[in-house]
């Protein structure tokens, strides 16, 4: 007879295996404050504070990755994950009217953020804190405040936070471009179809995680507005079970790192049916015919040929809206692997739930 | 007695080492086309093209990483690496008006720039392309032409190419806030300083190198205008040595990626004496304390202390001419790696010179 899992074991993770499961609510609890989104967009409009300028760090500046295709998708605008480092630290002076700055941070507290935002807004940006605590030092020195929502996150791996990252810069988006009932509306029938699919997902997570437990390096290939995803697939692997993993994009895949594809280097595919799917296609075969394994995901993770592994999610109403499905694969095959590995994923070594770090 | 070297091995990697040298005669050729940078600078300032949106793949990429800063700290204007999906395969219609493109490619032939460039073009946009080929169908779609000048590269990594991309985005910036002069002649002396500190460069990073022979996977961490140098190490290391190697800002390490260091998990880091070099000491600690190994390269590599190795350059007349030095040492190290594990870095297994990837 097998002997129980000792219950300190069984504990591990059970914070981000939770945060995860609550990743509908988180989204529809966003959704509360969607006048205060409209009002903002409406704001940067009005200004003509037309070239967004995101700025985080980790969880925050993956979902500024899918920032950039929101706002250059919807409004038309330019947007860009902005240097901390060229104004915090070599205090360059660009000048920013015309510029809307989102500063992303989860507590508010991270400090070369919070002194980005005071020097932008003394350049002429119109600055906007997107925060889950609302009276934070960050929510302090921005002229607006847009809550986050995602509820208290107590594991140091983010999930719910990054969720509502994404979710909240594609309405802002969207309201930017007076689409933004008809998105918040897609929104919510999202977390309708994750809150469906997440027991199977939860499942099949557990069983595609076992046969990776002693893998030391992976890359996570995404595209186009799953490139946000590929970069925070990537985070967890590498916070929660201390696996080598690097976003790229197709083409960058093809540009040089192929070359260190072999069987025990494992690639994880996002694959959405979008415009970008020939090229997540072809990358695939590039790293099948390196002699790797590819796990697909995405909403069109069947359609990767070749893929050892498939962890499908279903077609959300609108393309722009598939980001909010596809990381969550990868959060739940993280967690399942920390696990297999013996790993706390809600603790992992030498991080803090919020980092002071310059 | 040891018996000699195979003749096949000892030809491997010889073009990569052979480019590698010849970089201080490559920047020198860069500089007999100033007068052409000059003339883009003044074409851009006076159309009011100071948006500067940079396109690239690879080494490309990295580059445009330094143009960040180069651009953000000398005309003081807003420099990103664009996304070639949003307008090539989503075809967001974008203004671009009041935007200057610089489309980087060695060869001038990679298929997403080209299209890339073409509709930035029909967008309003100011369009420039840096490339070795002057007569290639990159330079026939962009409205400007700007010769790298780099030479014949035959190396699939490229070393030369990336050096004077770097110069050469520094050049333009400089001219835009008509300071070419002294930043030429800023090259010309960086050029030199270079061709005295290779042979010493070249003998520790063979002996660097033996150390790491059986290491599967690296970070290289640099931050603000090291960003870039960092990004080219890490492909540098992935493309000829097999080594799963991730770039990382110092800040974004401590945001998730330290939890992953072990014993056995080196960290290249590249430091330069600038406002950022606390943050990369910091960095430094933090590997340290995780138990990992810190190699040292750039001008203040002797101010971490702690590292185990230690490959410093000498100090250029600007910071901002640092990462035209501070990348030479990653590039022997990895050339002399790929030696040690008996890879050719001339041809790395899956790659070809020209990528036409989408």
């Amino acid at each position: 007879m097998l002997s129980p899992e000792p219950a300190g074991l069984d504990a591990r993770g059970t914070d981000f295996l939770t945060e995860i499961r609550e990743q509908p609510a988180a989204l529809r609890a966003l959704l509360d404050h969607e006048r205060d989104y409209a009002r903002v967009a409406t704001a940067a409009r009005d200004r003509g504070a037309t070239t967004i300028r995101m700025v985080g760090h980790g969880s925050s500046d993956n979902a500024s990755s899918y920032g950039v295709y929101a706002f250059g998708l919807l409004p038309r605008w330019t947007a860009l994950r902005d240097s901390i480092t060229l104004t915090a630290y070599y205090d360059a002076q660009l000048d920013m009217s015309g510029s809307t700055v989102i500063a992303l941070s989860q507590s508010g507290r991270t400090p070369d953020v919070i002194d980005y935002v005071e020097r932008a807004r003394s350049a002429g940006a119109f600055t906007v804190a997107l925060t889950n605590d609302i009276s934070s030092d960050l929510a302090g020195v921005a002229e607006e405040v847009l809550p986050l929502s995602a509820g208290p996150e107590r594991s140091v791996a983010a999930s719910k936070t990054y969720l509502n990252q994404i979710a909240a810069l594609g309405l802002l988006a969207a309201y930017a471009a007076t689409e933004g009932r008809s998105f918040s509306a897609g929104i919510r029938e999202t977390a309708d179809l994750l809150e469906g699919a997440l027991p199977a997902l939860e499942q099949q997570a557990r069983t595609v995680a076992l046969p990776f437990a002693s893998v030391g390096r992976m890359f996570v290939v995404g595209r186009g507005i799953e490139f946000a995803t590929a970069r925070e697939v990537a985070l967890k692997l590498l916070e929660t079970c201390r696996v080598a993993a690097e976003p790229l994009t197709a083409t960058a895949l093809a540009h040089g790192p192929v070359a260190a594809l072999d069987p025990l280097f494992p690639v994880w595919t996002i694959a959405s049916d979008d415009e970008t799917l020939p090229a997540v296609i072809e990358a695939a075969e590039r790293v099948r015919a390196a002699g790797a394994t590819v796990v697909a995901s995405g909403t069109a993770a069947a359609k990767l040929s070749g893929a050892a592994y498939t962890l499908p999610v279903p077609m959300p109403p609108a393309a722009l809206l598939s980001p909010l499905l596809s990381v969550v694969p990868g959060q739940l095959f993280a967690w399942a692997l920390a696990r297999a590995r013996g790993l706390d994923a809600d603790h992992p070594v030498g991080l803090t739930k919020v980092t002071l770090a310059r």
